[in-house]
Parts: structure tokens; C-alpha cells; sequence
């Protein structure tokens, strides 16, 4: 199967793969085996055209009219997007959000391990966290070398985080997750993500409105 | 303007709306007054079409070949979403997740307020944090109905989410943000939205398997 290379893949698309893999997971536990992308595209509010215009970027998964072998088309996609493998991730900024991070139980399972924790504040420079010690951001580019991380989230304040997108792509990081509520500068090759809750909350509220005045 | 009512419109549409805001409302402190949804399109890696489609279930914003007057555009989708108005907002879960989100600078600018904090914990209720008073969760329902909260943000452990849920649901709540990695059943017209950092994390290693691969 031909694989197209990533620069001829809208980012829109790649963002929309994992969203396919958690739905088809979904429908293996379920007990199917074969999906339409009407059926998919049902339960994700996506047209099926969408979805095999999407798939079709990476090749052929499904015969005409027979629809798609779910745990093949589960195992592509996780070799497409590098989920067959674990990923080592660094936290920067050990506040009660980076603490937060370093605890939440979502990640492990899912193949991102979280190895390394940095913090400005020499008070927690030293600490435990959840198994990890904090370690002064001074160290941050030995440290991501010799781990061999791949992946950054940070977790400082707004007005601190240029300044470590900055030192994090000094440090060769490529992809980063922002959890900061502000637009940061960096070089095109360099992918960075934003946990958003206010676009989440913000089209919670066209429902609140509908219900408010019917 | 003939607004049509929410049941009409899919839910993946009323998602993008505030992305949409967030992209125009950059493009009006660049200087930027009217804009053609291929400008729009380019900088959301959204077809034309789609904006253009997605619009259209909310009536007529532009004039053919002109584009959008981006100021009126704004208001018309600030008051569609209901972002002309404040909501209050109340935190459940009281642990680092829930006091990080309590101190989060990024809701008070969009009009959303968080204006009570419960948890089960005996230790925490009673104490403040960020300037709130952390209440039991046998408070809640009269929390709740006294301060007209509207949204609902979920912060506790995965095997407490479907109990809070549950509990929220009962208290009329019909709008929640959880943060906990756990799918959750409530009834149809309770609208759940989820902050994910998986799958977030998932589509940036497409990006990191190409450069290694390459």
C-alpha cells in the first residue's frame, strides 16, 4: 500500500484519523467486523464521502460495496499514524496542571509515557511528582537527548510559553501539546496542538441558547 | 435573519462555528475587514465550500463575489453560539485537575465564569481555592438552581465521571465538559464534550513517524 508522504496530507485529515480509530475500536468491542462508511460516518457526524476521501490519501481498505474489515483498517491506521509503537513525552511546568498531566491515567495506555518533568521554580526543582523528579530547565536539553524524547506538553502560564516553545525547539522537539490559552510563533516544521476547553465550552452554549428560548 | 432551530443543524457544524469566530476575529486585529471563505478556508484547512455550507444553515452572511463583512460575521456568529451573554459554571472534582481548571485565565475573557467548586472529599469542602469556597456534593442541586448555573466541568477520576454525570443530569444541568478519559451515557439532549489530550497526542506522532522515516 502506498503511503503518501506527509506534506500531501492536509493536517485536517491526519487530525480526523484518530478520531476513525477510536470509533472503529469502538465498534470491535461492540462485536462488528465490517463497517460502511455510512455506518461510520453515522456515528461521527462526518459524511461517508468524507471519510473515504480521508482514507483514500493512504490507499485502498475497502472493496466497493463490501465495506471496510474493521481490525484491518484499525491496524493501518495505527501504523499510519505511528501508534504502533510508545512515544516518551516530557512535561514542562510542574504547577497543578502539569502535576495533573503527569498523573492523568489516560495517557500510559494508550502508548505515551511521560519520563521526564521541568520547572522553572528551584522550590520544586528536586521533587517527586508522581514518580518523577523535577528537573531545572537548564538540564531540559541533555536530558530529552539522552531519553530520546520525542514530544512536549506544556504547562506554564500564558506569558511563559513562547519562551519554552522557543527552548523546546532548541532542544530539536517537533511536536508539542499547549495546554496555554495563547498563540505561539515557531519554524513550519514544528507541530504544536492546543487543549482548548473554551472552543468545547463555546459551542456547548448554542444548545443552552436553543433551550433557553424554545 | 431566519435562525434555524438546533435539532436541524448537525452537531459537527455548530463544533466548527467557534473555530470560525476564533479565525475572524484574528483575521479583524490584523486590519482585515471582508474576507472570501477561500481566505478563511486557507487559514482553517477548511474547503470553501464546507464554510460556505456550514453558514448556510444560519442564513445569508455574504454577498456573491464580495465575501464576508467580517464585523457583522463575528456578531452574527457570537449571538448564534450565545457568546453574547456570560455563563456561569461550576467545577466538580476539587483534585490538581479541578483546581488548575479554577485558575485557568482563559474562560473569564470569553464570558464564562466559574462561580462554585464542589467535591466529596470532607478534607477539601470548606476550603477556598482561588477565591471559592469548596462545597459538598450533597449541595449541589441547590448550588446549582440558587446561582442559575448552566455548564457543568468535570474533573474527578474516571470511575467517579458516570456518577457525577448522573448526578449533574438529575440537577437539570445539560451542558458538561469532562475531562475525565471515559465515555459516559446521559440522555439525549444533555450534550457532553470532552477535553482529550490522546487524541491530540495521536495525530501529532503522524508527523514525528515521517521524520524518522524520512
Amino acid at each position: 500500500m502506498a503511503t503518501e508522504s506527509s506534506h500531501e496530507v492536509p493536517q485536517v485529515v491526519i487530525e480526523r484519523l484518530p478520531q476513525y480509530l477510536r470509533a472503529l475500536s469502538r465498534f470491535l468491542e461492540e462485536g462488528t467486523t465490517v463497517i460502511s462508511s455510512q455506518q461510520l460516518g453515522a456515528r461521527l457526524q462526518v459524511t461517508p464521502a468524507q471519510i473515504r476521501k480521508d482514507l483514500s490519501y493512504f490507499g485502498r481498505f475497502g472493496k466497493q460495496g463490501r465495506g471496510y474489515t474493521i481490525l484491518f483498517l484499525v491496524e493501518q491506521l495505527r501504523h499510519i499514524l505511528g501508534l504502533d509503537q510508545t512515544w516518551k513525552v516530557a512535561v514542562v511546568g510542574v504547577g497543578r496542571l502539569g502535576r495533573a498531566i503527569i498523573s492523568y491515567p489516560g495517557f500510559a495506555p494508550e502508548g505515551f509515557h511521560v519520563v521526564c518533568a521541568f520547572d522553572t521554580d528551584p522550590a520544586l526543582v528536586g521533587k517527586l511528582t508522581d514518580g518523577l523528579t523535577v528537573q531545572a530547565m537548564s538540564q531540559m536539553a541533555a536530558v530529552l537527548r539522552r531519553e530520546d524524547v520525542k514530544i512536549a506538553i506544556v504547562a506554564v502560564p500564558a506569558a511563559h510559553a513562547q519562551g519554552v516553545v522557543d527552548q523546546l525547539v532548541t532542544c530539536g522537539i517537533k511536536s508539542i501539546l499547549c495546554y496555554a490559552p495563547v498563540a505561539t510563533q515557531r519554524p513550519s516544521d514544528v507541530h504544536i496542538s492546543y487543549i482548548d476547553p473554551v472552543l468545547a465550552l463555546q459551542s456547548m452554549t448554542y444548545y443552552l441558547k436553543a433551550v433557553a428560548a424554545g
